[in-house]
Order: structure tokens, then sequence, then C-alpha cells
């Protein structure tokens, strides 16, 4: 099969002007198949601010009513969305960006309210991704740019988590290609002291994910991006590597990891 | 030729809840290709206002610096353009929401300083439009919506009038397809009295157009979009009709028109 990158990049890359530039001229060096995955919550923060929208977490998850869902859908699917396909594009890299909701991508149900209402955020399953459509994109040369907005094709749009919407992705496209998974962010990789770029965790399995935990090694904002690391692994995509973006490069070879490999 | 319909529809549609979701369960019914062209204007002038982004307008042309673009391509490609799309997709039609970025579909250049410094707008010729992609796209059943975001294929967006939008678009795929160009608005056609919605020219070719402008019965705002509709008659557009969004299918039947025909 071959190999498919799925590419989820974080917020401190998305609104460094530099850092974009520099990892979209990166990426434009990959000749294997590519999709791009970005949320863009800080820049969603600065607007609600700004339009006087109270935005409220609950554990670092947005709760997402109707007006910051509106305002969500404009900041991700809109101003980032078309920024980074730009820039692709100028770059060299034919590009198309979407949401879940165009040609129904993510199709995904909204959040029964348990202890926490969310509001409009979504949650998708394997099964809601269009990977027919997907991969028609991907055999005409097309990268697909998705921000982290779904819908329900009834007409309803959500906010979905964009590390677990990369998982999901990544889980329904190994039906079709051996998909490497990166989390790329503004650090180095997981790491054993957060003050220290320099203790990257090569390699992490379950088990020791486990122990890393109980140590409390890894803790808070970790634990979410590696779960979903976990879960696409046991979903059949063959390597998540969570990786500084402009290290993106160096990712590309088995023996030349830079950053955190899950394995199984 | 197969007939495709390339429908611009205006802002009080696109603003008006009720109006919208009936449009959209309209064009369902139509079997034909469509592609669907939106703006969003007056939404934007709402956010430039909470925002506190003043909006410079000259003669109805909107002046657009880096904080309008950047407002303009949020609200126009995220929140109008994805809104349509979940819609469509509810209605049971595969749609796929678009800028002009998008795989380059729609390149413009920014317009020439001259007396007037629009900032960041797009102009585009029909030589700047992706024919191929958006035949490929409707070969696959899916209506493409473009917002009136475009750019320069270096990186640029830029802003661009939807109704010339259309216009250009239409010329374009007038090699491929007998292409029927509508401008669906809230009003009935082109109007002898504004105040009379019954008093709709039922057609009008370029000398009548001279004539109608000298009289004074067709003047400001309904100029531009004569002259897109007439551009587009001499571009190869088989037939542009002028119509109230809501007569849509109408307008479908040639001995049934609803609202004002352009004839050569």
């Amino acid at each position: 099969m071959q190999t498919l990158n799925i590419i989820k990049i974080g917020g401190d890359i998305i609104n460094h002007e530099l850092r974009l530039n520099q990892f979209i001229s990166l990426i434009s060096e990959i000749k294997t198949p590519m999709i791009l995955i970005h949320g863009g919550g800080k820049l969603l923060d600065q607007f609600a601010t700004q339009l006087g929208i109270e935005q409220q977490m609950v554990d670092g998850r947005r709760i997402t009513d109707a007006a910051t869902l509106a305002l969500a859908t404009m900041v991700y699917a809109g101003g980032i969305n078309k920024k980074i396909v730009a820039l692709c594009q100028s770059n060299g890299i034919q590009t198309i960006g979407l949401s879940g909701a165009d040609n129904n991508c993510l199709q995904a149900h909204q959040r029964k309210i348990g202890e926490i209402d969310f509001g409009f955020v979504g949650d998708i399953i394997k099964e809601g991704v269009n990977t027919k459509f997907i991969s028609l994109l991907l055999s005409q040369n097309i990268m697909p740019v998705f921000c982290s907005i779904t819908h329900d094709n009834q007409g309803q749009l959500f906010n979905t988590n964009a590390d677990t919407l990369a998982s999901v992705l990544a889980q329904a496209m190994s039906s079709y290609y051996e998909v490497q998974l990166m989390y790329c962010f503004e650090k180095n990789g997981v790491l054993r002291n957060v003050e220290d770029e320099e203790s990257v965790i090569p390699n992490i399995n379950a088990n020791e994910y486990k122990i890393l935990q109980q140590q409390g090694i890894i803790s808070q904002g970790m634990i979410p991006k590696l779960d979903n690391a976990f879960a696409a692994i046991e979903g059949g995509v063959c390597r998540v590597i969570i990786a500084h973006a402009l290290n993106i490069l160096k990712s590309q070879h088995e023996t030349d990891y830079v950053g955190t490999k899950i394995i199984r």
C-alpha cells in the first residue's frame, strides 16, 4: 500500500506567520500523498474576546454554544483554512480546503449531554469519513486541508477536536493506505521534563504510557493527544509521530525519527 | 452540450434563514449540474462594525484593507459558505464549498491602483478559471459553492465582486457547457419602477439597455449587475436571468421565464 501522511498542525504554527511559511515550504518537499488538519482555538479566543462571546472551557475542552460555533466556523473554515490553502498553492502544492460538511467528508453526531453539555460539539467515528471522495482527491494529486468543523448531514455544523479528528480520519484511511499520523506542534515531542526540549521520549508503547502517567511524567495537555495517538494505532494506523513542526522532513525516514514515536 | 446552471445568490437570501432554506430546497429539484456563488457583504458589515474595522465604500464597491480581507475570508469562505454547504448536504445535494484559492479554482490579479486604491481587491479573467477541476467535480455529481474570495496563486487572497465572479466563471465554463447564468436576489427582476415588483422588464438586449440607462429607468445598483450580465452573453453564455431567488424553478423552463432575461 502507498504511504499517506496525515498531519495535524497545532496553533503555535498556524498563528506564527514565519513558522507557517517554513512549515508549508518543508511539506512541499514531501512527495507521498498528504492530508493536513488544523483547528485554531487561539485565534477563536481572540475574536471571541473582541466580540464579547464568553468562552467556557472544561478540562481544556470548549463548550460550544451557537455563537461560538458560528465564530469557530468563520475562523477555522474561513480565515485559517484559506490562508493555509493559499500558502500551499504558492508553494506548488495542489490543495483544497475542506470542512467535514463538504461533500459529507466527516459526518459526526452531537455529543450526548452527560455531566457536561458541550453544546455543538460533534464526535466522529471511522464510518463517518468519506474515504471514497478523499481518495479521489489524493489520486488527483490534491492535498485536502481539513479544519475541525464537522456536521451531521442534517444541516447542523459541529466543532470537533482537531487531534481526535486527525486520529479518526487516519484510522479510516488505513483501509486504503499505509498511514503515518503526525501531530506537529511547537515542542520537540513528548518531553520527560516540559522545561527541557532535549528530554524527548523517543518511543512510547501502551504499557510505558500507563507507567509514565502514573509517575506524573505525562500529564494534563499531553494525555488527550496520546490517547488519540494510541487509538489511531489500535485502529490500524502504522505509525504516529509527535514532533516539532519544523522537524517534519526528518520524520519522513524511519531510521531518523525526530520526536516521539508511538508504537504498538 | 449539457446545460449548466451557474447561480449567484444575493445577500437578502443568504442572511434570511427561512428564505435560504426554501431556496436550497428548491434547487435540490434541479437535475442539471449547478454551481452556486455567494458573497456576504451585509454580514461582513455587521462584524466589521462590532470589531471596529471601518469600512469604506466607493460607488458601492468596498475598499479592502488587510483587516477587511481577513474578515471577508472568515465571513464568506467560513461562516456563510459552510452554512450553505451543510444545508445543501441535508437537502441531498452533494456539495463542496470553495474559495478561488482552493486548487487554484479562480486565479485573480490585484486591481491596479488608479484614481482609487481598492486594496486587496482581485479581478479575474476567463483564463484564471480552473475549468478542468470544476468539470471534474461536476462530473462526480458534486455542486461547487464558490464564495467571492480569490487569490493570485502567490499566497495572496483577494476580495472579488461576486456578480463579476459569476459572470467570468460562466464565460469560462461556456467552452464545455451550455451555461445559464442566474442572478437570484430579493426582487422579481429588473424593474421599470423600483417601487413596483410587478413592473419587471421581461427581456433586455444591449440596445434597449442603453436606452433604459439614458432614460434613468435602470440606474445605480442595477448597472454593474447588468454590465456583468451583458459581458457574460458577449463571452459565450447562453442565457442570463435576473430573478427572485424563490422563482428559480420557474426559470428552468425556457417558455416560462419569471424575471428578466438578458438577450443578445
